[in-house]
């Protein structure tokens, strides 16, 4: 059991709110402050990209428990749905154990969250402008404004969960020696809607997440529980099929006549939300360190914000929790050393989570009309199913498992290496269902 | 000829002060502002390491016509003198044409540039510390204090010079697709001073850049006009032989008895300004883009900061000057296309600067005592005496022409590319000197 902190935590957001659960739990003081209003008394952004929860998000849910409350919310979806233009729909199921992932509005389980952290004691500030910390005491300066005046909070210990531009890290950025980068993608995204049938049913299938892959841009979309589904366009903000292209009614229309045909009956707000809703960028953002002795520490997007082509933000922000939860328990009251091993442990595996997301936002932008990438997908998963013990997929270990993002990533360029070797063999095409490739397969594994 | 604009500059380093000239030069209204105090009046910081002029940093200082002005506090170095424990002084001569790079202080550089600015009518305001920009009306917000009361100063283009924590950028950054890095090396420096005989004369060989290289740590010389030299110690901030491992008088004084013997008897004050002098620390900036409208840029360090060991900071930062005069002389009033071509023709160099000076780090730091590699370095050389016209060495085109960085970049891949096969000769250790191996580089260029 720890000695009772004083922690606030700067963020309600998703991470910040189940840390919140968490470090109550543990016996602490937990002041929760943002600068946004109460979610539960608002509507949402309209910005939103549905979250797909998998192992490692329902693991520390689980460990807070409460994800049978969140399960009460969740859709699982066992399989992609691919919207090919003039081809029959096709389904790809998800892990080879028949696993799922589960799609969950953003908003609606921000406003579950928080209630359920309000209901273990969680104290919660809302439109509270946290502009500065004091990072050597774990100050928080607050005002109304930037130039105004500024009220000084003293906490023992202070989270920054305030998102990929957090303000928190914002101070920690200007020590000396601090590694910092924030990439942008040249492609943004935007949300838009299908609506339920008049019977509260869903126009598509409810446990698939559905995707229209076009190369340098695709619409995806993930169920809600009122039978709608939230949709997402991600395309390059310039250039020909773009968001800079789609200026008008007529090129809204015709764009998705010519890509999406079979959306057109079911998103019958499109022109209307295309030009309400905003076009949102994506980034990637790493910083380092992210903790200052034992007063301050960085979670989620604020210390990794990823792109989300791996659906694993949300998850990866959770797994930090489960991380720091662990180490709170290991090491009692020396939070310098949980501080420590919490920034050691996590940092290759945010490092690694960030660069699988960015590397399957190129493959689905290069390779989804790549034949010979396709069939190199199908002779991994052919090969899987023969032998599970020697070859779990790279999409299974980040998705179904707890291992750590770093070893997946290890692993995945191995299983590359061996894929590689592996299409090179004359004539694959025709004769990859065979025990020769079989072999070959086995033998490169057991050269490594 | 262009329509006269106001301008702000903000920074009077090197390269503020030296864009500023080259501004008024070209009619224009120059305002520069710095938050420190001119330089001419107080001493400098301590934490400078010499500067090495070279082909473009020279250019950029003829185009503003005062070139000859800086050559007469220049000395040329035509050579490195490579410092080993117990083994003769040996000398590298620089450039395959016999070229020098040119040692400047940097502080004395400075005082007589913002002297000769001034003296072409560039106006300076000291001691005004601007904290934030309106980009889009080149509006500078200058105050005592952050929080304090500020003024507003309008412009009709502001550059941000103000270097590699730039607060121009600052606010440029906070913008949305802003693309922002900075990563430090995990070794720092520290001046140190060899002084001049009581004659005048220098203690170690006047026209040498001195080398003490070490692996991870090295130490380096370069001359005055006073008669003494600037060092520079570049040593990792912790581990063994580290800044950290240094922490009092014996520690110093037996790493420099261990290391550099030679040296104990000309830095007469090594342990007093090893602790006085501060501990400097090295970071790459890379951001993008560097420009706002027709209304704001950055320049030199502020849009692109690269360690030192290329020695091209200062040179790449005069080179942006020359590109941006280049272009205002082209396209006149049009601003917006000026800035718009300025970065879209000077990333690509800043960013292949950058990774060069990096590599030489690498290279210094692992490298220095790797006989292959000195091998193939003695082999590059001997082919490029033999043909000067198919193999200009890289350094000699980074630092002794004017071809962009990042052709020298491309280049230099290749040529490293062939001499890698090259050294897959069997025994090339012995028979490098030979027709066959002339052949085989010559066939390889060849294959290109």
């Amino acid at each position: 059991m720890q000695t009772q902190q004083r922690i606030a935590i700067v963020g309600s957001g998703l991470v910040g709110t189940l840390l919140g659960i968490y470090l109550r739990k543990a016996g602490h003081v937990v002041h929760v402050y943002d600068r946004s209003p109460d979610v539960r008394k608002i509507a949402f952004s309209g910005r939103s990209i549905n979250l797909a929860m998998s192992h490692r998000g329902w693991k520390a849910l689980d460990g807070a428990g409460i994800g049978d409350r969140i399960r009460e919310v969740a859709i699982p979806m066992d399989k992609r749905a691919i919207h090919l233009v003039d081809k029959e729909l096709a389904y790809q199921p998800y892990g080879i154990d028949g696993e799922s992932i589960y799609s969950i509005s953003r908003g609606g389980l921000n406003r579950l969250m928080l209630t359920l952290a309000e209901e273990v004691g969680v104290e919660f500030f809302f439109e509270k402008k946290i502009w500065d910390v004091t990072l050597a005491d774990a100050t928080l300066h607050i005002g109304e404004t930037e130039k105004g005046a500024w009220e000084e909070l003293k906490y023992d210990k202070v989270f920054g969960a305030d998102g990929a531009f957090s303000r928190v890290r914002h101070r920690m950025q200007r020590q000396n020696r601090f590694d910092y980068s924030q990439d942008f993608l040249d492609t943004g995204y935007k949300e838009l809607n299908i609506p339920a049938n008049p019977d509260g049913t869903h126009k598509l299938d409810k446990n698939s997440f559905h995707i229209w892959p076009r190369g340098a841009f695709m619409l995806i979309a993930l169920p809600n529980m009122d039978g709608s589904f939230t949709c997402t366009l991600f395309m390059p903000f310039e250039g020909e099929n773009s968001f800079e292209a789609l200026h008008d009614r007529e090129a809204v229309e015709g764009f998705f006549q010519q890509y999406f045909p079979d959306t057109l009956q079911v998103i019958p707000e499109l022109v209307n939300d295309f030009f309400k809703n905003p076009t949102s960028s994506l980034v990637t953002m790493r910083c380092y360190p992210w903790t200052y002795g034992d007063k301050v520490a960085l979670i989620g997007d604020a210390a990794h914000a990823i792109v989300p082509f791996y659906g694993q933000g949300m998850n990866a922000g959770f797994e930090d929790i489960t991380c720091l939860a662990g180490l709170m328990e290991q090491f009692g009251d020396d939070w310098e050393t949980i501080f420590k091993e919490y920034q050691v442990i996590r940092k290759p595996n945010a490092d690694a989570i960030a660069e699988l997301s960015y590397r399957n936002f190129m493959e689905m932008s290069t390779k989804t009309a790549d034949e010979k990438f396709l069939l190199q997908k199908k002779i991994e998963k052919w090969f899987a199913l023969k032998h599970p013990e020697k070859w779990l997929p790279l999409y299974d270990r980040v998705t179904f498992s707890y291992r750590p993002y770093s070893e997946a990533l290890a692993i995945g360029n191995h299983q590359n290496a061996i894929m590689e070797e592996i299409m090179k063999i004359p004539s694959i095409e025709t004769q990859w269902e065979t025990e020769e490739v079989e072999k070959k397969i086995l033998e490169l594994l057991q050269q490594s």
